[in-house]
């Protein structure tokens, strides 16, 4: 490697790792205090970074959550949630996506429940994070509904349009923690039950 | 009727109207900033008592949450809940709880969920009403899974427990929520929605 690339490398090293003590430090944030509202401020205290680092590094209190979400997303399934898409049978495929989700919804629990309450109460609290969760979500449950249709595996009495409500919202996190938290069962139980409302509710 | 019954009487409409005016202006509060924690010298205020007349009334913090709990159950649907008690057919029953609920969660929407939204994020800060109101849900929905089961209407692949866990969730405000709010469904779309997903999850 020549120095110069070598310089660059490091330079890119450096900036992961400022990227992630941020991401971090929110995470830790929105544990520690579900209540209160967040403060860039304290968060860029927190990663040991000027305020004026969290807005060059993720361009906006929005593009800091945003960076979140997608973080929780492929921190804890990024492998697992590969399987789905090679998986060619849209049942299967189906079932495959919510076992890939639950633990990781179990892993960030804590975070998740306080981003989506937040999100509830003022959605600008964790900058419409949650509402751009939700909007790729649907898009990928309206995609799991046409799936299920073109492979004759909708139940006869449910429109594909209804599917994809279905889907959004029974596999999502909510049903999850009503099930995990509400009910205290434990994960292996949530997914089992997620599986069996999902393929009973839309499934031929 | 005598003087002195009487006048128990205008003391009993009294303290029957200082009661509900509490109780509005909790709701209104609740409604009016959802994030902010709710200060009982501020209901207070908006009531137009004193501090003291609110703990007078309503005993604590958790009183007071509590009643506005039941004032929110009892005001949508009291008659329609007393519908579901004289339906013998335990599935029917079932279906009947649901859509006596659903036009309540719709009516209430913006200050249940609030409600629920505060107390994941801090069960203090609404007094423990949400939790004693999903305890209460929680033996409604178990005597509906044993119904169920007494009368050879439970799906043969599902255990009572489980019944009672899958209906605690599906049945619930969430669940209501994530399809009026989350999917902007309309309030009948929702309850047709909500019944057909726990008689094929649940009922044989």
């Amino acid at each position: 490697m020549s120095t110069r690339k070598y310089e660059q490398r490091l330079r890119a090293d450096a900036a992961e790792e400022t990227r992630r003590r941020i991401l971090a430090a929110v995470y830790e944030r929105l544990c520690q205090a579900p209540t209160e509202p967040v403060s860039i401020e304290q968060v860029a205290k927190m990663a040991g970074v000027s305020r004026s680092t969290v807005y060059l590094v993720f361009g906006s209190r929005a593009g800091l959550f945003d960076a979140l979400g997608d973080d929780l997303r492929g921190r804890g399934g990024f492998d697992r949630a590969a399987d789905v898409t090679v998986e060619t049978d849209a049942r299967k495929g189906l079932s495959a996506s919510i076992r890939a989700s639950v633990p990781i919804f179990a892993e960030h629990r804590e975070v998740l429940r306080v981003l989506y309450s937040m999100a509830q109460l003022d959605p600008d609290a964790v900058g419409g994070a949650v509402q751009r969760m939700a909007d790729s979500r649907s898009a990928g449950m309206a995609w799991h509904a046409r799936r299920l249709a073109e492979q004759d595996q909708l139940r006869p009495d449910v429109t594909v349009d209804e599917a994809a409500h279905l889907l959004w919202t029974l596999c999502g996190f909510e049903t999850f923690d009503q099930l995990y938290t509400g009910r205290a069962l434990p994960v292996d139980a949530v997914a089992d039950l997620m599986v069996a409302i999902v393929e009973r509710v839309v499934c031929a």
